[in-house]
């Protein structure tokens, strides 16, 4: 394992602190406990809105903390690498951010994340709701999941749950459009390489020089099956395939707008995701959908992987909205 | 080698084409011969601006085509991976956007595209300037350049010039900006792993796991030396050192505000990349250099090297005046 890290004990506040300290403009960073808010964000000025608080494991950067602005996110309680962080996180960034409108937890679907917002949220002496993110249609449980796992879509329900508590929307209507967004979204990865988690300091899985796994999830967990390496049309259009079978099973319509997010793992250089783009866009377009935003790069990663998942977001006049809407955080921003 | 690839042949034009399409608002994709401009230019549309116009072989996305659009370039040419662009490609790129301000051509310093980007400039019919980038510092002559290589610092001489551009500054003056950031810039790449150039089909070098490449070339070509890996904060000591080093042979003093920029070569976790940041921004700012500005990510990349370079942008007025004025881009975006 050659990785940039000093030791694996602080490699997470080190990193934090050159995160906070790149954008001193936009976050700052909390210790004991680990949290992150928007920069200056404190009880003592409100604002009338919603909080909006995710965190789960690191090693998924730029998830959550670069979502941390105008925009999107108030708060994000990251863990140790791939580890869910504690309840005493979310409780005081929530007690740090909340502005009498309550909090909405977004939190990806995984057994560890969902125990611990949920002890969070029942601490917390004021409102709160929770959006679960579940938009991967690869398998249905997984190593670290009951149900299906919040993966690359998240950071769509980021944007637009975010957008909309700017607007001064109350909770409920928060948590009713984060779980629109999850419901008409659907993702599924591949994987070419494993990646390697620096506390354990070898890769997560073995994999051949012909193999790849389909359908695999953002900590290198399994997928559906392990499949032997071919060229990327034919693998793109068997994720296009699982993305429409997923919707139809749903019993979803595919006869609208929908975004299309090309997320790289962490190591897949950004000329193959430009060209895996290409192909899932014809492809789509052959099936009826018509894609009219995109979103090309590493904006849901899994250490360094070699890999990509591809996210459909069926948009609506709202979604699209929330969407557009100008966002200014580290690794996402347009409009201002 | 695994990559999203279909044939070796097309991956150029499918991987172009899918940028073009995920970005279509802002780009236009032009065939035979290859280049990009921005969306709808053309002669019957002229800006009174100069044409910023920049190229190189593929493989270091978004460096290129990433940085077309508003505040930044006009067009872009690129070739082959790690191949230079042909004389016709500028030529028809800057027949595409000229509007009788002149064309400047901003060039790294590779034997081949100097070469390539002076031919189309003799034969150009009207005023042309060169901007040769030359920031990194790491050897001086190397496999495929006779003189200091242009790398990560690049694109900030885009973003600066580009911006002087855009306010109607002639020929000369854009030329000036360039060749003064250039001056005021110095890089340092490392590698932990090669790159795999996909019509090799093989690692550009061998590497041991107890070993990196300093000094590191964008194409995986060799550095100052072969080292023994080691903790992240000695790399990144070391680095630093060395454009410290820099500026002092070349006389140019410390004391002012610099831009610090975090490359990621295409394979590095952005969570070991803010380590990186946090290490590199304290040793300067020891050595009384104040760090007020600040990018970190993939911006010039060597397809799926695993490595970082530190770039160091020594500012003044003029120059922080034009980084930080709107740009948008695929690849960069701010205040619009």
């Amino acid at each position: 394992m050659k990785k940039f890290i000093n030791n694996v004990d602080n490699l997470l506040v080190e990193s934090l602190s050159g995160f906070a300290s790149a954008h001193s403009d936009l976050v700052t960073l909390h210790l004991e406990p680990t949290y992150l808010t928007r920069k200056n964000a404190s009880k003592s000025t409100p604002k009338n809105k919603v909080a909006i608080i995710s965190g789960g494991g690191s090693g998924h950067e730029p998830l959550h903390a670069g979502y941390i602005g105008f925009g999107m996110l108030d708060a994000a309680c990251p863990g140790h690498v791939f580890t869910s962080p504690t309840p005493d996180q979310m409780l005081t960034a929530a007690e740090a951010v909340h502005a009498d409108m309550g909090v909405l937890f977004i939190v990806k679907n995984y057994a560890g994340d969902v125990m611990n917002f949920e002890m969070a949220a029942e601490m917390l002496p004021f409102e709160n709701a929770t959006v679960l993110t579940s938009d991967d249609c690869a398998v249905i449980n997984s190593t670290y999941t009951t149900g299906r796992r919040g993966v690359a879509g998240t950071m769509i329900i980021e944007k637009c749950v975010g957008s909309l508590a700017e607007t001064g929307a109350n909770l409920a209507a928060c948590k009713a459009l984060g779980d629109k967004v999850n419901q008409r979204t659907a993702s599924i990865g591949v994987a070419l390489t494993s990646c390697t988690v620096p506390a354990a300091g070898r890769p997560t899985f073995d994999i051949a020089d012909t193999e790849i796994e389909m359908g695999v999830g953002i900590h290198g967990e399994p997928g559906r099956r392990r499949e032997t390496m071919r060229e990327a049309d034919a693998i793109v259009n068997d994720c296009v395939d699982a993305i429409l079978a997923d919707f139809k099973a749903r019993n979803i319509h595919l006869n609208s707008e929908a975004l299309l997010l090309i997320n790289g793992f962490g190591a897949t250089p950004l000329m193959e995701l430009y060209l895996i783009y290409n192909t899932a866009a014809k492809l789509f377009h052959n099936h009826g959908v018509k894609i009219s935003r995109s979103l090309v790069g590493n904006y849901v990663t899994a250490l360094d992987m070699a890999g990509t998942s591809i996210t459909l977001c069926l948009l609506d006049d709202e979604i699209k909205q929330h969407w557009d809407s100008p966002v200014h955080t580290a690794a996402l921003r347009w409009g201002m």
